[in-house]
């Protein structure tokens, strides 16, 4: 199964795809999108979408696992954000991927064990899990890495008690 | 000129096309756009994005005119208005339409002269505005229509002071 993770920002938005065969994942590409500053809000939107859209189209992921937000810490980063997640959805939904959300505690539970982890700890434990190398890999990346990781963990996990 | 005025709402998205010509305003068309409540978040969205873009693919806006919404009560609110707004900018950009943004403020000043008017009144001046005689027209739609005629009064405001 092929799943690709995003992680939402209003600056870089964060992907990864990981293929996992049984219980090994490998990852498949990783990195963010980041649509010019001087772009005007709207096509700042549709550029998001529709690198997105090429990512999808070139890697064909079976899943799509995405970070919710609800942790917003005020009313104006959580619209700024919904926005970059709206046209996250809309790309998503136009290529009939199926969507699933985790919570920021979810996906660092998943990848370290520990629900406030901070960034650089999930990025050290993303590299260790996919035997990555990649020292200079935007944290953005390494928390959609986690959140499809996150996601093929509730798989498998799904499976296993589906075999119990 | 052509105005699209767009109300975003998690529930009911209103539009509004206006057709202007020098000071006298006709509507074109108005509505709401409503998916389906069982649809998951993700096919939600792509549907307003893809009624959008039917909309302004057979009516040919000039410019379009949004609310922005810095007024949004609290995070839930703001992130789920985010994502609508995500959607509807990516249907705006992707058919090249330059984007206008307004605050409801401004919207309810332009049609009624006081900034605290509700719904109603709004509708009932948009109505009267634009000799319209629809007394169920959603006020979604009609909020949508006030966006556009707040966005053509900016724009015959600019025209006179170049030509003054």
């Amino acid at each position: 199964m092929r799943v690709l993770g995003i992680d939402p920002s209003s600056q870089a938005t964060g992907f990864g795809i990981i293929e996992s065969k049984g219980q090994s994942y490998t990852p498949v590409c990783y990195g963010i999108i980041a649509p010019s500053r001087l772009l005007p809000l709207h096509q700042k939107m549709n550029e998001i979408r529709l690198e997105l859209e090429k990512i999808i189209e070139t890697y064909a992921p079976d899943e799509v696992a995405i970070e919710n937000l609800f942790y917003a810490q005020n009313v104006r980063t959580a619209l700024v954000l919904g926005q970059v997640r709206g046209a996250i959805l809309v790309a998503v939904a136009a290529h009939g991927c199926s969507l699933h959300e985790y919570s920021p505690l979810e996906v660092k539970k998943a990848v370290t064990g520990y629900g406030q982890a901070d960034k650089d700890q999930v990025k050290t434990m993303v590299m260790a899990l996919l035997e990555l190398n990649d020292p200079r890999m935007a944290t953005d990346a390494s928390d959609a890495l986690a959140t499809a990781i996150c996601h093929l963990n509730t798989r498998i996990f799904q499976k296993l008690l589906e075999e119990a």
